[in-house]
């Protein structure tokens, strides 16, 4: 095991507290030869799903052996269960909440532990910050080379829920939804070349209307949009996103997370 | 001394701009082998007493031997002095305003200097911006292994103010204060179990009252609360903290920072 | 070339996001040893002027060698070219759309590079994030070692715009304005000792005025400013600020980016 192991953060605590900086330096004083890189701490407060969401989509770019720490825990202090997970690739440490749900979706191979060796914990461990006390900790201590199998039994029947899917509401038409609202205003939907492949045809003639607004188009770039005009992209995770160039598609749909995108063909 | 030297960032600095970034371009242009780390960079803008809560609550989760910088400076420029504070475990640079107070409450032996050695900083030193100029080159020469009493003389005179305690206000009732709104909107007060031990005993019967609002129980878990239910637990700095489960408490309180928290026992 | 490389990262891709963690990622994955630090990810949305302010004035402070890439860029996925710039000291990774204008207006000697060697990109490319698939990857391969020319041949025609600088309007009046508005609400304007000298005269009895406000006086640090007033100090990036002690400048005025600021002498 190399010297070096990167971990990635990925919660729901923000930037206007100490939350993660107190969990980088819990790591580092496990392991002070962790490499630490935030993945997003800004995931929606108490939002498994975003944070489903933010994990899934990103976790691919990281190097192997990568281990992930996602903290989105609004059950933290009850009995739901700190979990270490394998897939092919990458190590996940998170709790038992489905927040992982995309990962697996995606992986062909996931390994599951609950994390039960309560000697890797920080003591005391408080009932409302287990980022710090069990999560951060274990992520030290995989880091520096314990064994996966030493932190707890193998377990089958993990929470895990499936990630909300475009509808077929017709013959000619799909309702597809926002999953979320980026930070330059686009609106990243749930549809894909696999679910929805009537949008991606050559010369297809689609409609995409969302709340009052009709979708001008599916474009290749941001730049080809006109002023003003929301138009459709497929985007860098592989989901079609509607976008306005230079603007933010939300402020001009008056749309945001969990609207509908109805597309007609 | 390691080759390897943890720092840490504490400013009220904010991440729109390019400030905290320069900074760590100064520490690294001195010691390519610090090791930097956010700690938090939200400080309110000018508020000495938010920067040393903030330290406080979470300076002792670092490693030993941690350099932590805390510069909330509304003084910038002027006659107050730069401090070198050596703890037992730990090093702080920050300005000599108050902001390590909670960091002194705290620890027994305190070993303070002030910074003298003017040729350890950026030439020429603006007037605005010791963060870059003075500050973050200290930190990143104490970091090469510089001896702290290369920087300056011993003082005994500093800055110390004393951080807001709940007041007794009648035999059967003390009143404390919201310290800080947190990310997720709960309410952090400076009530604990060892100013108000009536709040944290088995059995015991109090009241807690938040503006017009009663709070409903003390609990153990964030997740125990009810929908829509102020409740409060102690939180993970050891502090009573009102929250509401999957919700913003001060949003459901209508109260922020410095909102007065009724106890009656 | 050293084991350990900087990469620094300006963007306006924000926090809120996962598209800085993954593109720490991808240099990561590259080159293990790359030392990644955000210089600013909170550049305006596609705002390229603010991406160049951003960093121009900051790159210098940065140890020799370091790699700067800056991704500000509303024409990703059209034929806008990528670049790699080397002046006396550092390195610039950006798109060709005029984001190092700063730059190039500070530094002497300059040699543009059009990134040309696509086995160096991240496969497929996307149409929509070339911060992950050209821009990291290239930055990564750069830190690893590889020589500046094998990246693509050297170019004079990229584009390059002028930074606004204030207008002479009589011979006893000049017309700046504010750059922008930092964390603090300070005002940034494009006055410096250079182009309006009279301000910096001492005992010169200049008039500074922004929207209905006249500032009070030019001042030596932010905490010689009177409760309230507005007033104008030197900054630490050599540009005339109008700021407000303890409070926000920007607010007392009613101004924000682009206001014009007049100066009578």
């Amino acid at each position: 095991m190399a010297a070096t192991r990167l971990v990635t953060l990925t919660t729901d605590f923000g930037s206007s507290d100490h939350f993660v900086g107190v969990m980088r330096g819990v790591i580092l004083g496990v392991n002070p030869a962790a490499q630490i890189v935030d993945l997003c701490n800004a995931v929606n407060s108490f939002d498994v799903l975003d944070g489903a969401l933010t994990i899934g989509q990103a976790y691919s770019y990281f190097p192997v052996d990568t281990i992930h720490l996602v903290v989105v825990d609004p059950g933290v202090g009850t009995s739901r269960r700190p979990l270490l997970v394998r897939t092919d690739k990458h190590y996940f440490i998170a709790p038992d909440n489905g927040v992982l749900s995309l990962v697996m979706e995606k992986e062909e191979r996931v390994l599951v532990r609950h994390i039960t060796a309560t000697h890797y914990f920080r003591e005391p461990v408080s009932s409302t910050f287990h980022g710090r006390d069990i999560f951060a900790p274990c992520a030290g201590w995989l880091s520096k080379g314990v064994e996966p199998e030493k932190f707890g039994p193998e377990i089958t029947d993990y929470v895990r829920f499936a990630l909300p899917k475009p509808k077929v509401i017709s013959e000619r038409a799909i309702k597809g939804a926002v999953l979320k609202v980026d930070k330059f205003g686009n609106l990243v939907t749930n549809l894909t070349p696999e679910n929805a492949p009537e949008l991606f045809t050559a010369g297809a003639r689609v409609k995409i209307r969302i709340g009052q607004n009709e979708v001008a188009a599916i474009r290749g770039t941001y730049a080809e949009g006109q002023a003003g005009e929301l138009f459709a992209v497929l985007n860098s995770m592989g989901l079609l996103e509607i976008a306005c160039n230079r603007g933010s598609a939300a402020h001009v749909a008056k749309a945001g997370r969990g609207a509908d995108v109805l597309v007609e063909f």
